[in-house]
């Protein structure tokens, strides 16, 4: 049986499904022993919880990074709630129940209290509350944490999605996979897996309930299925593919260190897609020359308020400093779209794909722009940085972006804070407007970046996610790559430089073309880099500028995917 | 006070508000004589309802079309019904109530009946049922009907939206304009407005709570606002506005007969938009030298089932007879996006205008899709057809939709069907992909038409519905201007014509600037007609040709604006 959810960490998987059903432990109404010492247990139930909780933290910032670890500080506060410690005590006394009796409903109280109000802030700290709970409850029963009891070595972790607390705990050597039945690219989950290096599929529908705990489970992370009652065929074929994987990447190993350049010596810039500071180092493990973009969502998004400059500041200084002399391309806001950010009440839309996101916005909100602008201008000190602005449609709208920066400079100098005096600052092509007009938007930045991405679906009017109309969004679409040729010769016209960001600049059929038009920068999936490296080393420009005259007199994509050796 | 809707139908009004509230008169319980004069009054009613729907039927046949006519056979249906008829007198005998009452009951029961299934069809006769229940007891009553009572000469009809017995009783020597809560530019209540030549704004949403009966009020129909609470300026400024626009109508009646010509003698066709047969009318009375895009959704939209071949057959023949020699340009199904069938069962999409409709469905669904183009052909002998495909962005699109036609043409030949030998087949320009690869799709059709509304939208990324970014769903932006132009060009390159049938063909500042870039056709509202005949006669071809290089190189809407003199 095969499920499909969303790859977002390469890899292969087969291993034992250890299915996180968040279980509660049964609970006895009656305390064992006098009031006393029902409320002794407790205390040494919330001191060793903490002990734990502190152990969690430090390790979790150890191993991914002091961002995540703040999730645990909540938890520590909450170990610490009169409302809760004195609440329990007093039911303990009051109605002669068991600590854990006692607090379990203290618990469920304060969540249906939580429930009644629809605020997203609320649903967080209940989520911690729920967390916490659970944990003191463990310790008072004598049980232990469901994923630290049953966990060994070639474990799938099955989830209707992985509690923070759940992630930290992680331990590469024994998970070999990890599945959820909700989230995206940029969750929790997501976001975790990809710095740990461990294959994940999200947004499996109903996993859970089609998995036996303990059978045997194969997942694709390139293509993001799930293997579920794998048979024979199914095991040997994905047996096969990750040992060809392990073998190509051995065999990719060679490039690490090599310049990115084409047999006949031309050099051109290999650079990584990040959503997160921790994935950084998987960027620089796969040798990427710089950070091609830096989504900076992740500070926005999953939270209750906007993060503050010196939050965004830290942030951006840790992957400046961790990528060094490479150059790091920091994407402004990117929300709206598919990704709503609560607590900013965005409009709710009919078609938000072609609605108010991105640069839209934060022109719109230049209070909440210049944070980040101010962040970005601070930590340009700390390494290379470039700025870039998503969903540009007009020359207006890089002005007003650059009056802003500008605006934030001149604050930083008033107040005597130092930052680069030599920062780039650039744009996505990710509209047609905007590649249409390239010619003119080129005159007025210091790169491009083509975002094929958002580029496509709104070329051919066909929404990425929308099953119904996938055949329609088409990378090898004459149209499309026209596109793409006219913004690149419209740089190169200007002298400017440009790169691209979107899935495409990883696509391997596609790179000898996007090489054979110019393109200076390509960008990608940290895990597709070094793949990357060896196709540019096996082309001349003249033989790639040859497949470019050819490809675009093609009038269809079924005759460029043949031509570009996509049915291979 | 000012409210915005959506404006459906052109002019200025001033006028008394007769708000149309559905309020039921008062039902007594108790009957007055006997059984049988209950019985007896009940027949009389039924009698005279059926010879008033009868009467409201012919008149509506004469007035507006047969097919609008039909509305009301459904209407007689009910007045037969025996479970009605017989269960209403029944109830009569056995409780001894009065025959208002027992029908109101009767009708009563059936609706929460109807309620408890959620099906399209049976809302719609629920909705008929209510209509003619209401008139029946308004006979038994001797009460009148709330809009043939209170309406005199200079009246504006509010209403949450017009049910088809209301419009079809619509007086235009006494009602000046018509605003309703609901609907769209498809809504029956829209078609009909424009159909007699009334000022109409729907969508004005909870109007009917912000209005007082029998208030002045004024409805600006080129703008969609409505304003209530009319103070003076706003009164002596739609008076003023209302007076230009009657004196221009006027002077543009010169027009009426004349060629579309250039100062230097290039002749030009100017077509007509319509959304119904019922609208032929108003084109020919404007002079349209053909009908440049005929939307045939209103056949497929605010029913229960898909409109047979048959149906279909004498819908197109009836505008292709009333047409003669005029070119008439019938659009195939453009479903989707915001035009929603709901017997059809449509995917839940998160971006619709990006996503399953137009020709993307019928290629999917060729049985359907096949039934409109034997009809298509069916009716090609009664006039000058030619057939569009809307929403293409790839060539395989346009072959597979040929193949269909070509399959309906085999099938009506062995049938011994006739059709017309020579009609031409093109298709709507309105995705950038369709636009940038005008070249390779002008090799495989006979025209194109440019469908700017969503090319616009799409080359922006901005809905044209969405408020949020209204500002960027910019006609005049350099990048939309360029690719208008390339398929302009590309169109002429392969020999064949070219126009456009968006809403921009009729934009008087642009006009002049396509006549320069070569379009051969302009398709717009019909009431724009004699305007644009009027602009295109000031022009010679050198000075429009000059205007498109000096447009061209322009870097910013706002620069375009200018030079095409949009801020006088």
């Amino acid at each position: 049986m095969k499920r499909q959810g969303i790859s977002v960490s390469d890899g292969i998987a087969i291993g034992e499904a250890l299915v996180i059903t968040g279980q509660e432990p049964d609970i006895q109404k009656d305390m064992q022993g006098s009031v006393q010492k029902e409320v002794q247990s407790f205390e040494t139930a919330l001191e060793n919880s903490r002990k734990e909780i502190q152990n969690i933290r430090n390790q979790s910032a150890a191993d991914i990074g002091e961002e995540q670890a703040k999730i645990f500080d909540a938890h520590l506060s909450i170990l610490e709630d009169p409302e809760i410690v004195d609440g329990v005590k007093e039911m303990i006394a009051s109605e002669e129940v068991s600590a854990a009796y006692a607090l379990d409903r203290k618990v469920t109280e304060l969540l249906q209290l939580f429930e009644t109000i629809d605020n997203e802030y609320l649903k967080e700290r209940a989520q911690d509350l729920k967390d916490v709970g659970r944990r003191v409850i463990r310790h008072l029963l004598g049980v232990k944490d469901e994923i630290l009891t049953d966990m060994k070595e070639g474990t799938i972790l099955v989830a209707h999605d992985l509690a923070p607390s759940y992630t930290a705990q992680v331990d590469r050597r024994k998970v070999r996979g990890i599945i959820t039945a909700t989230g995206g690219r940029t969750s929790h989950a997501a976001i975790m897996a990809r710095a740990l290096g461990i294959p994940a599929v999200v947004g499996v529908k109903d996993i859970i309930k089609h998995i036996q705990p303990g059978e045997t489970i194969g997942l694709d992370g390139f293509t993001g299925e799930v293997f579920l009652k794998l048979d024979n065929d199914q095991f040997q074929m994905l047996r096969e593919k990750q040992q060809k994987n392990q073998a190509r990447q051995d065999k990719l190993k060679k490039f690490i260190g090599k310049k990115t350049m084409t047999k006949d010596g031309l050099v051109r810039e290999l650079a990584a897609n990040i959503a997160a500071p921790e994935e950084a180092e998987l960027a620089l493990e796969n040798d990427a020359e710089g950070i091609g973009l830096f989504r900076t969502e992740f500070l926005y998004m999953n939270r209750t308020e906007l993060p503050d400059e010196e939050e965004q500041f830290e942030a951006y200084k840790a992957v400046l400093e961790k990528m060094g002399d490479r150059p790091v391309i920091i994407r402004t806001l990117d929300i709206g779209g598919d990704k709503n950010v609560t607590y900013l009440d965005f409009p709710e839309e009919l078609n938000p794909f072609l609605g108010f996101r991105a640069i839209r916005y934060c022109l719109e909100h230049p209070e909440l722009f210049k944070v980040q602008l101010r962040a970005l201008l601070r930590a340009s000190t700390y390494g290379n940085l470039k700025i870039m602005y998503p969903m540009v449609s007009n020359l207006e709208e890089v002005r007003a972006a650059n009056a802003l920066l500008e605006e934030a400079k001149q604050e930083l100098s008033s107040e005597s804070i130092s930052f680069s005096s030599n920062i780039e600052s650039g744009i996505m092509i990710e509209t047609p407007a905007a590649a249409i007009i390239s010619d003119q938007l080129a005159k007025n930045v210091d790169f491009f970046s083509i975002g094929t991405n958002d580029l496509i679906q709104y070329t051919m009017a066909a929404d990425r996610l929308n099953e119904h109309v996938a055949h329609l969004y088409d990378p090898f679409h004459p149209g499309v790559l026209r596109l793409i040729k006219k913004v690149i010769d419209a740089a190169h016209q200007e002298g400017i430089w440009v790169g691209m960001c979107g899935e495409l600049a990883g696509e391997e059929h596609l790179i000898p073309l996007f090489l054979g038009m110019g393109l200076d920068e390509f960008s990608m999936n940290p895990g597709n880099i070094l793949q990357s490296r060896e196709i540019i080393s096996k082309w001349s420009m003249s033989e790639a500028r040859e497949l470019v005259q050819e490809v675009l007199n093609l009038t269809s994509s079924s005759e460029v995917k043949k031509r570009l050796d996509f049915f291979k």
